[in-house]
């Protein structure tokens, strides 16, 4: 039954070079719980970002989009998303960057920023304030100062989400930390709600390397959801400790991917009220993006997402959301695994023990939905594409959660 | 208090001359509610007809849209979708048409078919040819009969949907009788699960009429939604007792127009689980189009469907459910009120009292959410148009009804 828990703490988190993490409590939640974290880099780092689509968007977003690039530091605080607050929010979001430039010396612009929390509040400044001073006091390298970071920036999570990975290129170690939090308000259209990832590996300040971080970002975080509702405040930052020269990063991109899937996936584990992690594989010889499309479609539906809540193998619910998404595919083509059981071949359901399926579903938190999209009469030549989707279930404790999180 | 009442039954049903009705229980249910119900129209009428979008689509769809054009008769089932079923599903259709066209002595391409119900089961069709029988013995015009149709066509809805008018053009009188079904699986695009309209005024089998009978669905039907599934198979149709003479058609478009509102907006009030419909009006210098697809995301929005079953005027999830619409527009020029309490003008927040809102959200069945994007920058010298869509709100009983209607 240790399927059953959503996700521990890692055994042991890789630190890279260079960085340095705190997290308080300032008094912006009005728990005492940390709200306010920091990670400075000892030395200017290169920085690449992805921005939530939300027209309606936290000044803190507009900040980093036009200071990405070569960054110091990035503060966050939690409880408190600074978004909808007009020109005082702005200018609250310029001071939080500049308070901690100030106490590392360098220009506000190497500084980014980070809120979340509720929407359309001003943030307590004289806290902020002085919590950037205890943290900046307070900055270690040690693994328990990533936790505490890493806890700082939470909302309605119930648990950190932190990955590292260790690996070598040309006879150098390396490492890659990334740090994420969300639970609700996901949906994410470039980025979800905060996730920061370090590097001790040298990136150039490239286009082809800001190319392949999209690219991940779009099959990892870009592919995860909860409620479907985009974020005003959605951003993943990327910041490499510079170097003069830069190795062979084919390894490194691929090892970003791995941290990226890992923290992405942890987000729907810790959907708000979640029971189950749905993970939907959706193959076919269509475009990866008409794929994703069917995938987020079934993701998104209410009816699948209680179905899966209620241990209900309803294919006929997912078969007719695929069916739904405005891709073009023969529904004659279609087949449907839930947890390795074929329940739907070829456009027609398949005789198959519905309680059999259903424990399956209880006894494990992740629910594997695979669909395939045959080569019908719509099929041409090419090659099989693969998307993978994360989503969780829905239930009551959402529903008490967002009817009882009161403006 | 009265506003805290979902719906009750009409005062007085208009039946338009020349039809008739019947409402059986064949034992396709589990229950021993009614589950079949026929119409029959003594001559044959010109029909019209608007069908779900979804590329998985049961074959009474199918069936209807091949046929559609001069129809004696509609056979519904509830209880049973005949959905996903293959060939014999396609056969049981057919089936269908044949037993109620024998004994209407007619062709079977003058006998439409609808189903509703599971997915993916094979209609018990002997019991479908035994309710067939005693519906067509059972055949009259009263209101009671219509009342009876209208209960044999429900699911999990809890009340019977009709709405009538009654109206004179060139100095004689028509009426115009429409009965719908529909509470859950709801994000019609092309119409919603079941409707049937009917009416004695005569009208052209033509093209115009079509045009004009779609933009009344796209403006009612395809204007709801209770958690954006589009069904297999929504259908709505729409019967004119025939002649030989077509009176001026203005008014008895506008009449139908308002039967389809009144229709449309029941099925979120009986959304599954609703405590609340949501009305929701987006204006702006803007193509109709954006205006409703701004409408639709907020719509759908399961944070604004929870705020609302909470009382909670959270303008901030609207705004920013508006802001990744995909509808480019300035967010300085959005402007938003609830139940007629401003909340939120030109970007910004405004003061007002949570508590007096709150109080009108709990107070009223219908919360109203206006939404006015203004004509900033990006504006032109469009004219305002303005669209309204309908939703219902996201609760405990939502999750519980589809978590335990298991396959």
């Amino acid at each position: 039954m240790t399927n059953r828990i959503k996700r521990s703490l890692p055994e042991k988190i890789e630190v890279p070079r260079n960085f340095r993490f705190a997290g308080v409590a300032a008094g912006i939640k009005k728990s005492a719980r940390r709200d306010l974290s920091v990670v400075v880099c000892d030395q200017p780092a290169t920085s690449f970002g992805a921005f939530t689509q939300n027209l309606v968007r936290a000044s803190s977003v507009d900040w980093n989009e036009t200071h990405i690039g070569l960054s110091r530091a990035i503060v966050i605080n939690s409880g408190n998303a600074n978004a909808c607050t007009g020109n005082q929010g702005i200018a609250d979001t310029e001071s939080m960057a500049g308070i901690l430039a100030q106490r590392l010396d360098c220009p506000s612009e190497q500084v980014l920023v980070m809120s979340t929390g509720i929407i359309g509040e001003l943030l307590p400044m004289d806290r902020v304030r002085d919590g950037i001073g205890s943290a900046v006091n307070d900055l270690k390298s040690g693994s328990d100062h990533v936790l505490e970071f890493a806890d700082g920036i939470l909302t309605t999570d119930t648990f950190p989400k932190i990955a590292s990975v260790r690996f070598e290129v040309q006879g150098q170690e390396y490492s890659i930390l990334g740090i994420a939090k969300g639970a609700g308000m996901i949906g994410p259209r470039m980025a979800t709600m905060l996730c920061v990832l370090l590097t001790d590996f040298p990136l150039e300040n490239c286009q082809s390397n800001a190319r392949e971080f999209h690219g991940i970002i779009e099959r990892t975080f870009n592919s995860i959801s909860v409620d479907g509702h985009t974020s005003t405040s959605d951003q993943a930052i990327l910041l490499s400790a510079g170097s003069e020269s830069f190795p062979p990063r084919d390894k490194f991109f691929a090892r970003l991917h791995e941290v990226c899937q890992e923290l992405a996936k942890m987000i729907p584990s810790d959907g708000e009220g979640a029971t189950h992690l749905i993970s939907i594989e959706v193959s076919g010889e269509l475009p990866e993006k008409d794929l994703k499309t069917i995938a987020k479609s079934v993701a998104d539906s209410p009816l699948v997402k209680t179905a899966i809540f209620g241990a209900d193998p309803n294919w006929g619910r997912i078969v007719s959301a695929a069916g739904y998404s405005g891709v073009r595919f023969d529904p004659l083509e279609i087949t449907l695994k839930i947890n390795g059981f074929l329940l739907f071949e070829n456009g027609s359901p398949v005789t198959f023990d519905p309680q059999t399926v259903s424990q399956s579903i209880r006894d494990q938190f992740e629910t594997s939905v695979c669909i395939h999209i045959g080569n019908g009469a719509a099929g041409g030549n090419d090659s099989v594409n693969t998307v993978r989707y994360w989503t969780s279930d829905l239930t009551y404790e959402y529903v008490k959660i967002n009817a009882e999180y009161h403006t």
